[in-house]
């Protein structure tokens, strides 16, 4: 049984005991994205911000062409790390610390590595809880991604020894200094008109609520064809058989198909929101079935102008996607912290959105 | 709230108030089609026509590639109004003076404009119909697409005044002298082999009857990612958790998936039909489910000569579409104009095809 | 009624009268393939061979992008010839013989043609089984995809004279000096890392078992949307109007689109076989519906060097897909050839595999 959890010719995926901090994994099945990729998104999302949306839109805010949607890379990127890192995940606790780098356009062709920088083996001595920094880079070696997410994997055996613990130093959010904007963007000829929204950077607040009104239901069909499309293997996913066995019966959705959702939702409020630049954390706190509606509201967190442009400004944006729960009560945790049962996704990003200048 | 419905920076749609005759409304996301589009298209509908096929066939016929279908073009140009003018519709009411103008392309950006040519208030007070022209352009400007529909919307407030009472005047079917035949297409070289068909134009007589015998059963999940592939934002389609608890209880499929199932359908008697120049009317007279299997059969209204050619010309095409109704009995409206149940809908088009010379 | 079963200008299919030994038969609708189609087919099944999913990798291993899937190139090829060979037919019985002679690369217009090569009735008189060789070709004219099908299709009239028997000599396996290598393909510097397998052609023996272990469910809507995008018509996959009617009452799916699944399962534990070069043979041996969870497992039949090559071998591998059965018991035929009610593949192909040199 070697260090990848193989058994014989086949991988059966990591327990604990098969990570070490600091090792550095290179993830399998460099990929290709292209226009193809993004069409499907199109189809199972229906995203409607214009500089993905349009070459001539992209164009006209100083990019070579329509980059590839924020989240297609990120779930591109993430489920390289899938078969290295979480195939037996119990569950996906967390992220942190995430940016995109460098847009990705197609023909361009990612790869994913790895950086195994904490471990905690739990009380019960059964699972414990991995963290990785996982960087996403272009043919041309360049990092388009790079976030922390941190998994709960089962041990192999409970009676192995508990790696020492490293917990990693994680901040609370990035820092607006440390966003990225994409080579070229200039929003300075931004048309709000063909992008469908008149409200700019200038016009949120701290503070404010938008229910995203519009919800979509999931098929089996969608959200399996989505997760093969990222070659995410999780086989929670993908096998029924099997899951028809187990506690819920029923195949789960990989979470970030429920991410991509809300963010296509979050259109309706947040049309000039064209680009993702952090990840700040998410949570995904309740499983998401087929025959869920998923629904979306956001809260502005926080605006922070963007150093040496007028055109461009930041905003921190959280925001919380239900299953058949409509948000015009903008569902949320209690003060315990605690999330109601329709409540599946707690998600805080930094988008970059043209200013009035 | 705004003239576009907004309540907050959320778009709600617009209602029957919020129309002028003449108004000119600039739609938003702009939206290069790809092959990505052309291949999730053919995996949705299974066309046949090897025109759209295969770059080398249409390389043979005149053109620089295979263009992209002329129903996939005109539900991009038909999504991007519908945020603006049919959220809040009732009912899809008709098509009239369609015309594909120019033929789009992999690779080109297109856009959508409407002006509002007609309004009128129902006797009831609380709806009202709304005619509008829509046209596609790409690019470079040019007019890809135009045509008119006409909605049935909600009012806002029963009590506000009725709108002056403006109805457009259309023709009952595009004259033959105004279709426009894609530039450089030459069908002297015509391969009726690789086509699949050997019934050209001359082959064809008003009157002739055909039922193109093969049927189509629709999943929710074809219908939604026909459907976000379009953009087309109509929340019928999408949300299962507030459909049911509607009428009909279940999602409604976007009539424009229907229309693009019954031409794939009609290769089976129509394989050298290959270009859609004319939209005449149309009529979606039942609404479809998923599960429903949908059949289609033609009858040929017209024939006619395109001027200066001999390589080509134009059938006029009836094409009804039915749900669980096989089509050897050719269902159709009564004399009083009644549909059948099975009946789900009525398109008239102009179709280009090869002559025999 | 003509030769091709036509009804009026509606294609039915043809019947065994239809056929005779050494006609050849130009197949319909020549198709591109794009990167769009590749799209569509990582989305249907998920493979995971790195020379298909990156042009970075397949740049790195001597080809000038990522070529298309085999059996995606296989499947548009084979849906070509449905409406010609097996719109009618009972089974699919066999294939032989068969051989990827050149890689298709996306842009690439293949079209499809045939010889009938055997025929034979069936003792009951109102069957038959029809053979042809099938040939898939490049809009360069190059032969792409050769292999050999036979089919048991319905005789039009019980009555009419049986064709005399031909039956063609069929070779057991294609021999590996009739295997042909992807023209500059050089696997001299292929990366096991990313290619996530450190598993060389040298690594595999005669007789070894590998269980794939992962299971992938399938719904209606995944199968209808790969069998349009091949174009395959035959409607027992597309019809539960009709199949309601008959003796499963459900819609069958296609037998390529199980073995796509296999394939693409068959990254686990074969992750260098990234080349399929010959199809052996290969039954459908069950019906599989939506619903049914697909596993695999393969056995190593043979191994064998490539003429004048050390960068890369041949295997011949069987692979055997079952349908809600995991496969760590190697579900097989009896001694009596019979199989479990489980399986529903039994394929036999070569593959092409990196050598350590």
């Amino acid at each position: 049984m070697s260090g990848n959890g193989a058994v014989g010719k086949t991988g059966r995926g990591r327990f604990l005991e098969d990570f070490a901090v600091g090792e550095r994994i290179a993830h399998a099945t460099p990929r290709t994205v292209t226009t193809g990729d993004t069409a499907i998104y199109m189809a199972l999302y229906g995203p409607r911000f214009a500089l993905q949306s349009a070459d001539s839109f992209a164009g006209a805010c100083g990019l070579k062409r329509s980059p590839v949607d924020d989240w297609l890379a990120f779930h591109v990127v993430f489920g390289k790390s899938v078969p290295d890192i979480s195939l037996n995940a119990v569950a996906n606790l967390g992220y942190a610390d995430g940016r995109w780098l460098a847009p990705v356009y197609p023909g361009d062709s990612l790869t994913a590595d790895s950086e195994v920088i904490g471990l905690r083996q739990n009380s019960n001595g059964t699972t414990g809880t991995v963290y990785v920094r996982t960087t996403g880079r272009n043919q041309h070696g360049a990092a388009v991604i790079d976030y922390v997410r941190w998994v709960m994997v089962r041990k192999r055996d409970p009676d192995s020894p508990a790696p020492e613990t490293v917990i990693p130093d994680l901040p609370e959010a990035v820092t607006p200094d440390r966003l990225a904007v994409p080579e070229g963007l200039d929003f300075s000829g931004y048309d709000p008109v063909r992008a469908g929204s008149g409200h700019f950077w200038d016009d949120y607040a701290p503070g404010e609520k938008i229910d995203h009104v519009d919800g979509m239901t999931i098929e089996e069909a969608e959200h399996q064809l989505a997760t093969r499309l990222y070659q995410n293997t999780a086989r929670v996913h993908f096998d029924q058989h099997r899951q028809g066995q187990e506690r819920l019966g029923r195949r789960l959705i990989y979470g970030g198909h429920v991410i991509s959702l809300a963010r296509a939702l979050s259109f309706n409020g947040l049309g000039n929101a064209c680009v993702v630049a952090a990840l700040n954390g998410g949570r995904h706190v309740n499983p998401t079935l087929a025959g869920h509606t998923v629904y979306a509201w956001s809260q502005v967190l926080d605006r922070a102008e963007l150093p040496g442009r007028r055109d461009a400004g930041a905003l921190r944006v959280r925001t919380v996607a239900t299953r058949d729960l409509p948000c015009d009560g903008f569902p949320d945790k209690d003060d315990g912290g605690r999330y109601p049962d329709g409540v599946v996704l707690d998600l805080d990003t930094w988008l970059l959105l043209p200013r009035r200048g």
